[in-house]
């Protein structure tokens, strides 16, 4: 095994060309300039083996997971992408090959979304893998979306469909399904698709976003809480996957599972020609779930507008 | 026990008062704005708990030394301090109470060195403690301190005394030292001083910079590596404090021995006198130590330029 020197010289450097200000990781800190007019946006995240993924997941799909998930940060706030900076706790005598798949994986994504490591560190642990991520991102200075603009009226929109994640974690589980279909929810769970081009286009046309991580009752409550209002969704109107649809808990997986990385946001109704039109262009499923009320919390109603008792985040009738 | 979102409510949300880009800590990511002319500087340090830190070291300590590593790296770049993020990855069953000591320590030190808690999380381990801390600052465009800067004729300099904290380090490990020797050393390895003022006073007066964190060798050594340049260093001028010298091993402590924090530079001899004053007005001891040479490597000699081996970090005539 290579030590920790090394390891960043071989591995992590590479992932630094192409950003100045990353000195090639060979400086004390990286150094990035923000553009007049804009402002920078930064967050971080960590993940734990055994807690956020399986120490026996791919290497490459953690990897992708961590930046993934810390993208969708971005996402939510209308944010492209800039740089990252990595902090890997590293169990003593964990093969060297890990760390390749690791990077790997680091290197797809960095080119598919526009980034470059500027930053970072290996460490060693006693414990499991810890993996932080720190990224950054510029929006236009006040114009980043956030959790505390939906007003009363506004119409509730998700991006793509919900609660495929949380069934492909059970599928990893030992859920029952098809090979399709445990392919399609556990890539789902896996390998995130953090909503940049959608994020960046809602800039001026949604109100209040936020990412779909802990849940879409628990995140859109985020939202009613910071906005100060109430919401109202309609259950029979949130988007559901074909494959989901088809297996036992998909309502609990819909309401209460995290993990889909779907942008919930609010709209005036005046903008839903063009967020209609917005999906289009991305291809993208967008869908009116509900919309936001007078008061706190959040009710959830069936189609003729009967409220429906929300039990472990399944749902019934009164 | 409290849980994490409880946690981040009551512990940490009152450490981001006082920088409106950090949203309360209620958001998807901070927003930072970088005034027109300046560089943001950003670096990301993790320590672990059995690693870098005793199980059992005080909680304000270990806040403080996250804290203080990560604004050594500014020090060492000539960055202002501006703001920072941070990860906690908690044992299960740790009691609240190392969190509120945790949190006494990041308290104390972003009011002295004027710094706010933008962002980060609380997640659960079931290994050791893991902490992450990401620092940004601010330094004038194009005019930071980097490793790469030294030239040949420049003088080696360094502030404050060298070898204190490895030997606090040996003293927490059993090193016989009286009760005022024991509470100086052990106070140098918890909570070293970041060299804030020195470093942005620097620039434009030093050419290369670097905090040591690996020791003297190690970190002169990466400023000889990227400026490819050459050191000759003579022992005998090495800052060493009166407690220190007493001791056993203060040679390999000064020359090897790590988590000193103090700023190690290179200056063209016209700067002499500017330096000098500069560590009067800081009340800091700035020390010369050595030059850069043409050629590569690093050279320690004695008082009359005789070359001594360096063994195991310690000293002795051929």
């Amino acid at each position: 095994m290579r030590g920790e020197f090394a390891l960043i010289d071989e591995l992590l450097k590479p992932l630094a060309r192409g950003f100045p200000g990353a000195l090639g990781l060979t400086d004390d800190a990286a150094l990035v300039d923000v553009p007049e007019g804009q402002s920078l946006v930064i967050a971080k995240d960590a993940l734990v083996a055994g807690v956020h993924f399986f120490a026996d997941d791919p290497a490459d799909a953690v990897a992708q997971k961590l930046l993934r998930v810390n993208l969708s940060d971005l996402a939510a706030m209308g944010a492209a992408p800039l740089a990252y900076l990595t902090v890997i706790a590293k169990p003593r005598g964990q093969e060297d090959a890990w760390l390749e798949g690791f990077v790997r994986g680091l290197a797809r994504d960095q080119e598919r979304f526009g980034l470059w490591l500027i930053g970072g560190d290996i460490v060693s642990t006693p414990g499991p893998l810890v993996l932080s991520c720190t990224i950054l991102g510029l929006v236009e200075r006040n114009r980043a979306l956030r959790r505390s603009g939906a007003r009363i009226g506004d119409l509730i929109w998700v991006s793509g469909t919900l609660g495929d994640a949380a069934l492909g974690l059970r599928v990893i589980k030992g859920l029952a399904a098809t090979e399709d279909e445990a392919f399609y929810l556990v890539e789902r769970y896996r390998r995130p698709e953090p909503r940049l081009a959608l994020g960046q286009r809602l800039l001026g046309l949604a109100r209040a976003a936020i990412d779909v991580s802990d849940g879409l009752l628990a995140d859109l409550g985020h939202i009613l809480e910071e906005s100060k209002v109430g919401g109202r969704l309609e259950a029979e109107l949130l988007p559901i996957s074909t494959v989901a649809h088809g297996l036992p808990g998909w309502q609990e997986a819909a309401l209460g599972g995290g993990d889909d990385y779907e942008l919930v946001f609010t709209a005036a109704e005046e903008a839903t020609a063009s967020i209609e039109a917005l999906g289009s262009e991305l291809g993208l499923r967008l869908t009116t779930i509900g919309r936001i009320v007078a008061g706190g919390g959040l009710e959830v109603v069936d189609a003729a507008g009967a409220p429906l008792v929300v039990e472990g985040h399944g749902w019934r009738h009164f």
